[in-house]
């Protein structure tokens, strides 16, 4: 999968509606609605509180402190886009900042998904690009080896397909194949509309051992109460 | 000590009074004045910085990848209690989400301490309901295996009784067994009275070596001074 | 040059005009400036965001859980002055809270860079002393065994010498060495002149291909692009 | 119940015939045989592979880069015992080496379980003294503040009380209380006793798909399989 | 591409004889002939010393805590199999010890590669069954969520397809797509054909430097000999 | 310190005489002797058991994922040299395999202290050529930009300068300044030449409490005995 050296430039992106559809439920509800899949690793982290994305991934493949293919990748973005780096080995560098931020902007894109690190980080904030990342670093980057852009990448534990749908937040991260992303979006909607009716019962006192009938499953399973 | 399918329903809290007073006192007076144990991992952090409380620890011990008795847990609160949930294993696995902190809240909880993951956080935070973790993690959780609730348990490593004051601030945590609560809150009381003197000299530029005492056993360990 | 026992009280200090120039271009700019090199390893973090100092380092060697020589250090302060605190093995107790930082603001010092644990993070913030450090943690620190102060230490990863330069914010903690100094302004300063002309390409959506004239060192590399 | 400055001397430990019992089934079975609790984090690992030993527990609290409570604890030690170190927090330093070890093993010691360093390794091998432990490392600690001696210490996340039964393998350590020693030895026994049928029949091919009837519960949970 | 709840019976297995040829080379040179990509991440270490392999890819998905899947997998097994297991979240416990081993090696497995822990890892090492790991733990698991056999996988930070190439060494783990394997095995040869020469020229004193002339592209880059 | 494209040629090299002496007490009696400085970090492993080496520091400065200058080091080694290995950036690329361990033998080389990772260790082994690293991992590393070799550095947390003598074994490794060698050995020795003589009485059940003279101390220090 990894092939290097390699720029995609059409790829199928995800239906721009969905893709909006699934920003409004959370990282949460969309995992659980994908059937807890597609998760990245906790350790990815929003470099600020409170943002909150969704978008179609224009990926990239990097080496080990070296970011010459994220200039590659930005003529790649589209508006909506989420770009989301792997490298092929482990490393904390600060691969983007306020100059690579800029010019992602300026393309339409809406944030960076990145298993290394990023600086500028108070400007970035200052500029409302949204980063979730591995490590903040002030450690720069080289320019010398090809990567990739556009291909299958796996990024913090999962498999990221470009034009796959990117949802972010608070929560973390997670990744929905463009092919599945309508009905993951429904179960999404499913899994909602059912929990406003359940947040209430549960403010009003009601116990999740009744309104989910858990007392007989758990007296089965031989639980005890002492006094 | 891991009973596994045990609730115990009766069990002693601390003096309320004794709680409300070690909480105004912050984590590293409490860990002072109790001869410097009962701290939880540094690992411990709030998923929100600002939040500062006190309480009853309502324990329960959970598996890996598993909250069922999270729920169970949840009718044995009272007001004024603060969960304190342990893993059988090292899980970073969300147990817990804006749902249960309905619940919990409902029901009287002042915060939980868990050493896994919790998500939904930024809804938790709109909700006023502080999380000390040790992840923020999206990943859901199955109901299939039985826990305990008000065993003793081990949180970070620390052992916590139920009905043990938890205090807990953007410094961490720490558990006062609750037989000794009184004796800590008094001598906690007796160091804070006397920062606020200390606090003024040293504001005022006296330097800790003399107001300390500490340049005599400095030059007895040996300490030279070079120009 | 780990003597250990010793306070050196004469150091030569960086000058101040070129440590407050340097305190302007921020982390990620010095270290490019200075040639990549000089970071303070990437777990050094503010205990809150925003801050940003530019200073000279009063150095200090402690041991893991004793903060003696943190009283020593305070005397050796001057106004403009950052402390720098290393321990002789890796330890994330909480060696500094708010009494100590009550002594060194009055002493001058405008923040703590340690490799290790700090507490009291709130009022820290409240009263604006700002700190970088491994961890934060409650656990309390014993005063029985000498470091040094002024001395050459390793902290985080890099060689900082008493006197030298010492620029933290967002991204992290770099040092400048104190003869280094004004070389190392002028390169960052020319730099940043530089910056501002290709932030404004790039926000005018030229590509960072083009501006950097990469489109033919990429192609003879051997990147290929596919529809 | 970290009391500090405390020696006991008579500590009740668990039978002797028990202890060698639990011994011979190993790490693993007797977690199991126990309800799945009683690990000590896997963190834990021999200073060299192929040791197993079980033991009764005499247990020792230490402060951060301080091993005076070592030489208190050896005056504890009876022939069989284990000796279960805990620290008040997260310490790498090496504790113990090969003039320690020498004394332990005078005394009848079989081990030590430390939640920190060790250093000397290569004589503690050639010694045939086995530590479990969290690192290896040559850092010297000191001799300066009081911990204590048989006392409950939660160590490496388990409770563990003085006299307890350890048992340690390859696969890491894992404690017994005291009482229920008996039981468990019973319940492993009996687990052992079925898994040399099963391993016969797993090695003549029988698939445990089959042997354990897993195939109707998977098809009922939903298991599909696709040519 | 997490299906969860699927086995897939039939797949296409890379080439028996391109296998063998691969797991001569070891994986060091066969991750450098596929262009540097398909490691896994460095923390999968043997659990003993010295083994080496290679084989195709029987793959499975599993949840923390959950070895139900296991079984399912050993009937998919083949001879020159080598299973490899994924985990949806972060998890350290136990999934395989020597029964399981025991059933795999029925079957013709020759390895295990598994980013989470094992246990019995004596008897592993005496039965000549080698386990690349996460972790050694004997944390047992429970038989209650469907995940699934044969699907992709993202296993320690690499895709392996079923049927894919794994090589296994005290370097690490790689994997190699099967379709790409005998393109790859022939790299490796013509690679390895080279070393000998250079491995004779070093040993007889001729450097690097020389060999590969280096001199004058690193005068050109900068390179400055002091005395 | 990090000036980078700088290759030192006339190093002064500690006296050949001591550091033989040095190598036969050990790393945890040398860090001792040198009053409990020096240590690198214990992340540094041996990856082999048992070896155990002394020699002269030449040091190199690398960066993430480039090995170039590992090559330029060669060229520097003279018989009873040991490379000490930096990187700028926190990396486990395996920088270092056999040819490069075949080239450095020949140049008289007697180990590598490298704070990164390091390949092909089955052939290390059984070349006999010891390395001291903070990871093994085969990923492939470029040569592309400038480092430098023989100017201080710091690896793995301790400063080395060209020239100072390193010791290594199982417990670790510790660098001995070049100008204080002779000091430390002597001192050394005298820690060892009172060893002896301490074994022979702990073997004979003599504890430590009374050869140490403790007992006063731990009773004025408040040590109580509770039967």
């Amino acid at each position: 999968m990894n092939q290097l050296g390699i720029v995609k430039r059409n790829i199928e992106r995800a239906d721009a509606g969905v893709v909006e559809h699934l920003g409004k439920f959370g990282v949460a509800t969309v995992h659980e609605a994908q059937g807890r899949t597609g998760l990245l690793k906790p350790y990815m982290r929003p470099i600020y509180p409170g943002a909150a994305v969704s978008g179609t991934a224009v990926t990239v493949l990097l080496h080990p402190g070296d970011n010459w293919m994220m200039h590659v990748a930005a003529e790649q973005i589209r508006p909506g886009d989420i770009v989301v780096a792997a490298i092929t080995a482990e490393c904390t560098d600060g691969y983007f900042g306020d100059l690579l931020a800029t010019s992602f902007m300026a393309r339409g894109a809406r944030a960076l998904i990145i298993d290394a690190g990023v600086r500028d980080v108070k400007i970035l904030k200052e500029m409302g690009f949204p980063v979730w990342s591995k490590a903040i670093s002030a450690k720069g980057t080289i320019k010398a080896t090809l990567g990739s852009v556009n291909i299958p990448v796996v990024c913090a534990g999962a498999l990221v397909n470009p034009g796959d749908v990117i949802v972010a937040d608070d929560d973390g991260v997670v990744v929905v194949p463009a092919s599945d992303a309508a009905r993951v979006a429904q179960a999404a909607q499913k899994r909602e509309d059912l929990e406003g009716e359940k947040r209430e019962k549960l403010a009003a006192g009601v116990l999740g051992l009744d309104m989910y009938d858990m007392r007989d499953p758990l007296a089965a399973a031989g639980l005890k109460y002492l006094d």
